[in-house]
């Protein structure tokens, strides 16, 4: 991964190179901190560690009955969904993955119509066991493959906790299973059982994967200046300190997309607490630049926004035309389009000194995407010890959690009560 | 459209009654400027005269020619592609529709690659007819069906200005065409000749969307007591004005995650100005609560979160299980699941003083969609007005435009120069 943090600096909110260097020596102790969680596996830094812990032997084992599926579908939500949703995106081949991460019935309803049920795969990842979305569609996929006369026990794996439901029907049922890693969080547990079963299935070479990130783990180190990570994260930190409160996080790659998604998963849930976090927007390159580029670019001064590319792309050129002032475009490539949008772009921003960040990999491939999100992994965990917040909790989450159960009839749970003390001002 | 202000009032940043009152006299004068705007057909108003000026028979007879086609393939992009996703998404039937706005290589390398050529209608869509992405697109789609022997003259509708590239093409192979609406920018135009004929081809009722937003229309009023769209306009603004820079808006329908797209890009293109607008932010419901709810709950009390739902959804039931501790799950249905999980989040909002405003439709359909995108052009042009900004221009689009066709060659552009500018300081 490469940072450059050359239009970050200078522009509005100003941070500048000297405020860098002064944070240069928090950054170290940091780096500290988080050498030292990982080598205990504390709670959390424990995260930092999977390009070494994971066991993807132990993964392509479980999938192994699973020959060549058409489809495959992971049941799961938040940080047990959008891994898998990011990988398969980017470095999936063919096989058609879905993500069953949300109860609209009106939605699960056409995707287990659309399903070729007898040929898919399905992955229920739920660290509890018990979570409410997950389990409740589950429940209706294990039916539905039931009424269509296809044995749900042959075509499901599970990835959960050691103990609980989950564990349990895998227990009775001898379905494959794999275990949550300890210590880590959902949403930092992309490299590990909770989404590189997935990826395997879908043809992703997951030791490239792992890799990546192992390669961008050896380059953390105690300066801003000589880690690609940590300088992101400090810069994002510094930025928000000084009133960068959005992050928009702009992919120049379609199949990034869901990257973006699992990025804002990971900087709200870890850093939105007392008060303070950097809001993730997420966008798209080329195509929001004919949207939010507007906003970015004359609104309020309190953005930093991050452009991510692949440095190769593939070639798809465009045919010469004869069409009326369009002969520029012909004979070039598709790929030189978005990058001349993307250079467009930055400089769009800088001319108006909204700060940003370029962040580039090799190209799109397994081995990149390691980098990355072991990088904005890191640069999270960093951001979240500069800002002195408990970087892998969610007690707001837990919060809703309770209150939705209780509403169910699932236990007596004080906060369902707060439902009750809905104003309304109805204007219909 | 249902809008309920009750948890918006009286939270952090704090918007009162009293606040709300006095600002209804701006509201009235507003109006009187819309429906003068409206009257006079000036531009950007005119687009909500759309539900009156829009030809539902002419876009039924450009689509007549294409018979039940296996694909629809929308090339365009913002403006000339959201509104097409948003329609097909929510209220599309069973046809494919897809939409080519990015110019992503290998992402368009994939969808040719899986589209059935011969089986698929393509609608590019251009105001100028001169877009470089759209064209770039429409150059290399045309190239793949005549590589396929698929005559594209006889798979391609059009939509564009009166002249220019677009219209001479359409002139001389004799392609079905439309003409973009006067006075309509393309983020306003989702009820137009610009969406219409992709929501008509995948199996819509086009007029039943264009009657919901007649309703809405016909409730616009001088006082925002007795207009859902304003009183949502006038509380975005009110609570911008006091601090809320960020609206993070959340359907609770899977097929309403391209409307947070479209909402965002109405938002962010009319709005982002003068160093003012709301960052609009995309959530979903309910999987976001197992994400960005932590931030919205916990992180900067810099937020608007607004919660959209449909009244009736269909009824998918959850089976029973003896799994243990989830028996409250079974025998209830995905409906009842999804709807506690929205007022959870909603109480979990209010509880920390975060305001939140409730939109509802009564359901899912063509009807209840004309409703709430229309209703929320015209909370759009409100706040438009009580900022002082000019909604419906987007200079900063236009610039990046420029810089790009200038990096291309496309012709000499002074904001081309401005990419040379860039510094750098590269982390690698």
């Amino acid at each position: 991964m490469y940072v450059d943090l050359g239009n970050a600096l200078d522009g509005q909110p100003r941070l500048t190179r000297e405020a860098l260097e002064r944070l240069d020596e928090r950054v170290a102790d940091a780096h500290d901190r988080i050498a030292s969680g990982r080598a205990n596996g504390a709670h959390g830094y424990a995260a930092l560690n999977l390009p070494d812990t994971a066991d993807p032997d132990a993964v392509r084992a479980a999938v192994d009955g699973f020959a060549d599926p058409e489809a495959v579908l992971t049941v799961g939500i938040g940080g047990s969904a959008l891994g898998a949703a990011t990988l398969a995106a980017a470095v999936g081949g063919t096989v058609d993955v879905h993500v069953l991460d949300n109860v609209d019935p009106a939605a699960v309803d056409a995707l287990l119509d659309s399903l070729p049920l007898d040929d898919t795969v399905v992955h229920v990842v739920s660290r509890s066991g018990a979570t409410a979305e997950t389990l409740a569609n589950f429940l209706v996929v294990r039916e539905a493959m039931a009424s269509a006369g296809v044995d749900w026990t042959e075509r499901t794996l599970v990835t959960t906790g050691e103990d609980g439901n989950l564990r349990k029907l895998a227990d009775r049922h001898d379905l494959p299973s794999l275990d949550v890693p300890a210590g880590v969080p959902g949403r930092f547990a992309v490299l590990s059982t909770v989404a590189l079963p997935v990826a395997a299935l879908a043809g992703a070479d997951i030791d490239s994967l792992l890799a990546g990130a192992r390669a961008e783990a050896d380059r953390l180190a105690g300066s801003l200046f000589e880690s690609p990570a940590y300088a992101y994260g400090v810069t994002c930190y510094a930025l928000e300190r000084r009133g960068a409160g959005v992050n928009a996080v702009m992919p120049y790659a379609e199949s990034l997309e869901s990257f973006a998604e699992w990025f804002a998963q990971l900087w709200a849930e870890s850093l939105g607490k007392d008060a303070v976090g950097q809001t993730p927007a997420r966008a798209l390159g080329a195509t929001d630049q004919h949207s939010q580029l507007q906003l970015y670019r004359a609104g309020p001064r309190d953005k930093l926004v991050t452009l991510v590319r692949p440095r190769d792309r593939p070639a798809v050129p465009i045919p010469e035309t004869d069409l009326d002032g369009l002969s520029y475009l012909g004979g070039g490539s598709l790929a030189d389009l978005l990058d001349a949008e993307f250079e467009a772009t930055e400089a769009s921003l800088a001319a108006t000194d909204c700060p940003n960040v370029r962040v580039e990999i090799d190209r799109l491939d397994e081995r990149g995407l390691g980098e990355l999100l072991y990088g904005m992994e890191a640069a999270c965990v960093l951001y979240g010890e500069l800002a002195g917040v408990e970087t892998f909790t969610q007690p707001a989450v837990e919060w809703g959690k309770r209150a939705a159960r209780g509403l169910l009839g699932g236990g007596d749970f004080a906060e369902a009560d707060a439902v009750g003390e809905k104003r309304r001002l109805v204007i219909d």
